[in-house]
């Protein structure tokens, strides 16, 4: 488990006439402040990564869809860097969770349901442009075959 | 429109791998504080109401189907008491957009869509039994014919 990751359960509450799907409270444990929230969504098969944020911690569930996260540290002085975690994250339990990322985390995702993803991200700081870096799906920097 | 109502438009990023539907930032001049993030998913004819909240500001919008909100205004004093306001929300421009309902108004919410909707709520204070009232889809005091 990558130093700093959180993942949380979260409640689903369903009947007849849909559902209640919790995501994040401020009295949260895990909460890390509110900058922004937004939804990325992902069509079959496709892969939106790798990114890292300078500040920004996320917190990623999904409410739509099935989607798996990758997360690969990098961070120098990390008790984990070099490792990579696979997370699968979606509608249904116990897939339906939280995951609040760290800061300087690379990060990517692949949707692997039938039908669009729908990954939304309560972030902490709201989005900057240069706060974010960016690297090619495939690349020496991180080991990873999606 | 109902005193106290705002609502704003919603950007949309789409291209063939999905899309980035913006939401709610800290920054926007309507942004109420943030208590918690959840979702309600509503199934196709399926009516939630009414209820409404004497503390929360909800921001609305529907990332995923078609949704027809509803708004009743019976806040003693206010200049637009006694209005019922339909609004529709949903995935496709131009109802992708931000409804921040005012604490005291009633709503209820229709899924209009073949498949199931789900609405965002970005709510100002986390959610308190207590904070919310609920009257039945069919009541005297709100004249509305789902």
């Amino acid at each position: 488990m990558i130093d700093g990751l959180v993942i949380t359960p979260l409640e689903q509450i369903r009947d007849e006439r849909g559902a209640v799907l919790h995501m994040l409270r401020r009295d949260a444990p895990h909460f890390a402040g509110f900058g922004e929230v937004y939804f990325s969504v992902v069509n079959p098969g496709v892969v939106k990564g790798w990114r890292r944020h300078r500040e920004m911690v996320m917190s990623l569930c999904v409410p739509k869809g099935r989607v798996k996260l990758v997360l690969a540290d990098q961070r120098e002085g990390s008790v984990t860097a070099g490792e990579i975690q696979e997370i699968v994250l979606g509608e249904a339990p116990p897939d339906y969770r939280l995951v609040s990322v760290p800061a300087m985390v690379w990060s990517g995702f692949q949707c692997i349901g039938e039908e669009p993803a729908m990954i939304a991200n309560c972030a902490s700081i709201p989005h900057a442009p240069d706060e974010v870096e960016r690297l090619p799906l495939e690349s020496d920097a991180i080991r990873y075959v999606w």
